[in-house]
């Protein structure tokens, strides 16, 4: 028994390594190194250097902006400032910028005529025909008001009136070229709890308060002048105001951390985000309704309607950073070792099929064993050792001339 | 040293190539090729055709929506426009449709009795009690109001008065079910620089002003029904408007951008955002408090305080693209080939323990060197010619017979 | 022709198989072992136990949160409540508590002189100068008011007047502290189609009503108290009621999900979102305006300026789910295999170098072919039986101690 398991150690710690056949020729072993060099350079160049793989990747950036604009424009007579123009109030990453409102004033709950083209009426019947319309401005009661002689007239709709008439155009507020937006980003990749601020805390207030942001002259300014957005996305002023838009300012993080995180720093660019939209016939633009209400000293509720069309800002935060990791960087390392050993296979092909020689050579890469090899085995056994040279004349043959036919189909095989 | 150079040189152009045992065996080769037919199978058919383990995946998709509702609906005698019941306005990709309210009008700052069951009391050290609490209308005076004749009475409150009664109930506007929500969703993959609209420019006016998205005939369609929407999650108007809740929509973009781009549209779906607290007792439903503020000529500031039972529409933008990309391409190919050698493993165990003959087929596979192999070796050195023979001839055995115990041991650290 | 069908039929289906060399030697089987030890431990313990590569991870994660802020405060002897400081008033994932605010209020549309100290003026030179600016409460007419007896005035603006000034200070509302905000989160990975919510169904409405967030003693209480959060990110009230600021409170889900979903719960933790630019000189804290508009009787239209100190909160959710999946298993246990392979590599460059008979292991090893072995082999073949001995002779010391030289520079090829 303890013979058996000492006889079991021993044999679990032999080594076993694969016997090879080292072939001394100049063509087929420049062949081989050059193969070699190309798969190991395209995994230096490729995988390691361009796709970084040997780094884990941080796909989940958190992001928290802060945003705030500043500027003074004049819409209708009216000097509109941040708090007028600006919805939502709280600087948050999504902000749209007023630059032109259709009012109604002093709407109170009650009954009157429609505005749209789509009501004209000459007849009750035509309203009728109207029920249940989401697209009017109210209720509409089936009625078809001031027809009077004949004349083409509107149906009547309950709720809030008198009822908004959005053919009325303003200029738009010229001014929103000059307004300035301040970015404050702050990022944090979980994965490797690096924290960073789109701006160095070295940027004193007086530069801050003055500068714009210029890829070239100023990229750590956080502030961006809407005008220069707008020439950075190939748009006039006139083009997005006439209807809204909205714009995408991407704030790109792409850190590799096994450099000084003092590198990690953003990239900003600047998209038309309706721009998937921009041969669509329908819906163009961007534009909104609120109000804002009222209460009269005798009690009843007034409201003012704002049509708003609006430059709709969205700061998109993006981004991945990576560091070396050993998971990753072994995965690629055995790809890419494992890939250089595919060389081989390149080369057996032209050894044992173009080379000259290629029947010797297969002769010594490959050792046959038929099927019925234990037969001819135990007849060695049996034979005495004066027999031996012929025996091992017939294994040498085994892996040589005799085996030629064979070896044609296993290194077609290989191919 | 010219001459050691050139033979570095030399053995850097050898060509080493691994000596390989060939096996005609009909059994164990056919076993090897349906292992390696598997192998081959399941990498085309799982890792390649299933996973697309060929292609990079972009995760980091970047969305822009805008949306807008339409319709009318009556509350309390009031009708409802989409200024009064989307909050907030501005059309966001979060928003919520206001279903009922319970309105305190024209409170003031002051001092009043509270309303809430819990604030109930007979004496004042009832309310002393209640100092502090964060669940009344206002701030706990200590003081407990209206208990003359020994009646229970309420603890007074400092603050908005009067407070807010949210037992009163009014009928919730039904006409929600028939509003529609029109999404305008702009996403963006940054790693493949791909832009999509949800809806193609095609699209005519006229059809997404009357049409309702529907999976099987109107997949396009960006305009989305209420009432479709609770249909598909199996929720009834009342079920939803009872308490408020979150609606989820979920447009999923999953992109195989080897093919056209025009294939890579979104697939809708609709959740119950707040279904993982179905079965909770707790906190149902989705309220909110706002108020809109008035100013009286007298200069004294009023409000009127809405609880709003509302249903919130959240629309999460989800997605990734995938396209053919050589790094994950040649990992997995290399993944793939090197599982395919895996075969030689499987087949060697049956080979070399299973099959008639295996004593044979170790003894061709594993050529033996034993530790003390440099003394044999000097023997053989030191022999005459004559010699050569017997010492070919325990070569032989070697690799033979002699080592069959040995080898057993061989292939079972193999499994 | 069926002759050759069937030949390449029987080609096809041999077996092929790597010829290996054994070696009995005690030093190297364990080397050999050892390392192939040290990969094993090293796969499973890292790669598969904690980098967690046998499973498929989803880091698309998709959530809804809905918060409720309670509490009541005193600002400037007026009462708070929740729909007077929280905004936006719905509950998202994203709100500001508002701590202090400077009231503007009665503005109309006038003409009237600055605040800010920046537009003081003694001529109207010194505004005519200032023309454009963005800075100013007003647009700059270009005229000095309140100049007489060279007295320093102000710049006139046009605009809502009278202008803010932000110089008057108020004491923030201390009670925030005593807050407390209830965060229903619901999540979702689409790719393994599991939900779940921040706290268990079985949490009952008393408890949601009164416990505190804590992670030791209440880890599931949604309810989370603002003074608690301040201590976990070391902050002081007053440090962040003093310029406002943002708080991040992170719900991060990791889920294993080879194990029972139960246990795929969150984890909180909080940050001061601002803490990137805290040694930042310029742009410090978080505040915002907006404004409250009133219609006066006689049509004017007033507004009440507000500039408000706030804290804002981020929910910011995160967070990754693992499932077994057999893709990222195989492709790194393939990784695993043939990294152990690569032990092989290590020990043939101690065995082949630095082993007592090296040599006779390299015979061993490596059998050479020369590139003229062609012409040997015709000779063999030409050679009557009389010659194989010698002929083997040759052959045995093609792979001995003939090519002991050359096997040197091969073993360090493989370096």
């Amino acid at each position: 028994m303890a013979h058996r398991v000492l006889h079991f150690i021993a044999d679990f710690f032999v080594y076993e390594t694969a016997k090879s056949v080292v072939v001394k020729s100049w063509s087929v072993g420049i062949i081989n190194r050059v193969v070699q060099l190309l798969i190991i350079l395209y995994f230096i160049g490729w995988v390691f250097m361009h796709e970084k793989g040997h780094q884990l990747r941080d796909t989940g950036i958190e992001s928290a902006v802060m945003t705030k604009v500043k500027g003074l424009g004049k819409f209708n007579n009216h000097v509109m400032d941040v708090a007028d123009y600006v919805v939502p109030s709280q600087g948050g990453s999504s902000f749209a910028v007023i630059t032109s409102m259709v009012i109604t004033a002093n709407q109170t709950q009650g009954r009157c005529p429609e505005t749209e083209d789509k009501f004209k009426c000459t007849t009750d019947d035509n309203c009728m025909a109207k029920l249940g319309s989401n697209l009017g401005n109210g209720i509409i009661t089936g009625t078809c008001l001031n027809t009077t002689n004949g004349k083409t007239g509107w149906c009547e709709i309950e709720g809030w009136c008198p009822a908004e008439d959005d053919k009325v155009s303003e200029k738009p507020m010229k001014e929103v070229e000059n307004f300035t937006i301040f970015i404050k980003n702050s990022i944090r990749f979980p994965m490797f709890n690096v924290t960073r601020g789109n701006f160095p805390s070295s940027l004193n207030q007086s530069y801050i308060q003055s500068c714009h942001y210029d890829p070239v002259d100023h990229p750590f300014c956080p502030v961006f002048k809407v005008g220069d957005i707008l020439r950075h996305i190939n748009q006039s002023l006139d083009s997005i105001t006439d209807k809204g838009g909205e714009i995408g300012i991407n704030i790109n993080w792409k850190c590799n951390l096994d450099y000084n995180v003092m590198y990690c720093n953003p990239i900003y660019f600047f998209t038309r985000l309706d721009a998937a939209f921009e041969n669509s016939v329908a819906s163009k633009g961007y534009n909104f309704r609120f109000a804002k209400y009222h209460q009269s000293e005798d009690g009843t509720e007034r409201r003012m309607l704002h049509k708003a069309k609006a430059i709709r800002f969205e700061i998109i935060v993006s981004g991945n950073a990576g560091k070396f990791s050993t998971v990753p960087f072994l995965i690629n390392l055995v790809a890419a070792l494992t890939s250089v050993g595919l060389a081989t296979v390149f080369c057996d092909i032209i050894l044992l099929n173009f080379h000259k020689g290629a029947d010797e050579y297969k002769a010594k890469k490959f050792e046959e064993v038929s099927g019925d090899v234990s037969e001819s085995a135990n007849n060695r056994h049996c034979e005495g050792s004066q027999m031996s040279i012929k025996a091992l004349e017939k294994s040498s043959n085994d892996s040589g001339t005799f085996s030629i036919g064979r070896q044609e189909a296993h290194s077609s095989s290989n191919q």
